[in-house]
């Protein structure tokens, strides 16, 4: 690859990593508003995204050992942001599952999320946004056919 | 905001949130080949963006307890990824500095998120990869203004 390839492509994953960092810590801002902690947090984000997730999938995507997981979703049952359901075929497996309390922090901090992007793009032309967005789109598209 | 610009930003809030998470899932693939716990690695990371930092700071940047940073660093510290440092105008004050196998593990993740980048942008023509850089480092810069 040319050098200067090289030196954009270097700018845009710095980019991308600082902006990520930037909308994290903003969205994350409405957290203290809850009494849920930061390891809650991503348990919620991946039982969102991924629907529901046996104990030894969510240790699998949070880089956490079972048992820590079960703790952390004791404490989350408590709160009830999530509920274990067994499996309606095979009794044995049992599934996480997010209630609507977790859903509604979780979209909390997406809608807070998306207030700051928009703030952050109101000095752009609608035809920097219309290309941002198709690019990123496009960006999302090549890394799921991988 | 018109409705459709509404769409246009969760859009773009969704894709971002997306190649962040799987970017970073590409650069962490790395860290099997060493020793290294997920916490440590974003303690690394905070001391390589913001520098030398004290177990407060560090503690806040990281919402953990200053005992729970504390315990972290010591390990840290008995792998030489970092080390204890104090004040030269104050000794109260000590802060915790990157050393050269600490900074060399993160940079390798740097690259390997790079490379994987370079990767996904294959396909796009060089007038996208030069609109994407832009758009993105213009986001980048209207946060810092805030």
């Amino acid at each position: 690859m040319h050098e200067d390839c090289a030196v954009i492509v270097a700018d845009i994953e710095k980019d991308l990593r600082y902006i990520d960092g930037i909308i994290k810590q903003k969205g994350r801002e409405i957290l203290s508003d809850y009494t849920i902690t930061p390891p809650q947090f991503i348990a919620l984000q991946w039982l969102f995204e991924e629907g529901d997730m046996t104990i030894g999938d969510l240790s699998g995507k949070m880089f956490l050992a079972c048992s820590t997981t079960t703790d952390l979703i004791d404490r989350m049952e408590k709160g009830k942001l999530v509920e274990r359901v067994k499996d309606s075929k095979d009794r044995r497996i049992v599934r996480i599952h997010l209630l609507e309390e977790g859903e509604r922090i979780i979209n909390e901090v997406i809608n807070k999320r998306q207030l700051y992007v928009m703030q952050v793009l109101k000095n752009f032309t609608p035809e920097e946004v219309k290309s941002l967005k198709d690019n990123l789109a496009k960006m999302h598209h090549e890394m799921k056919e991988d």
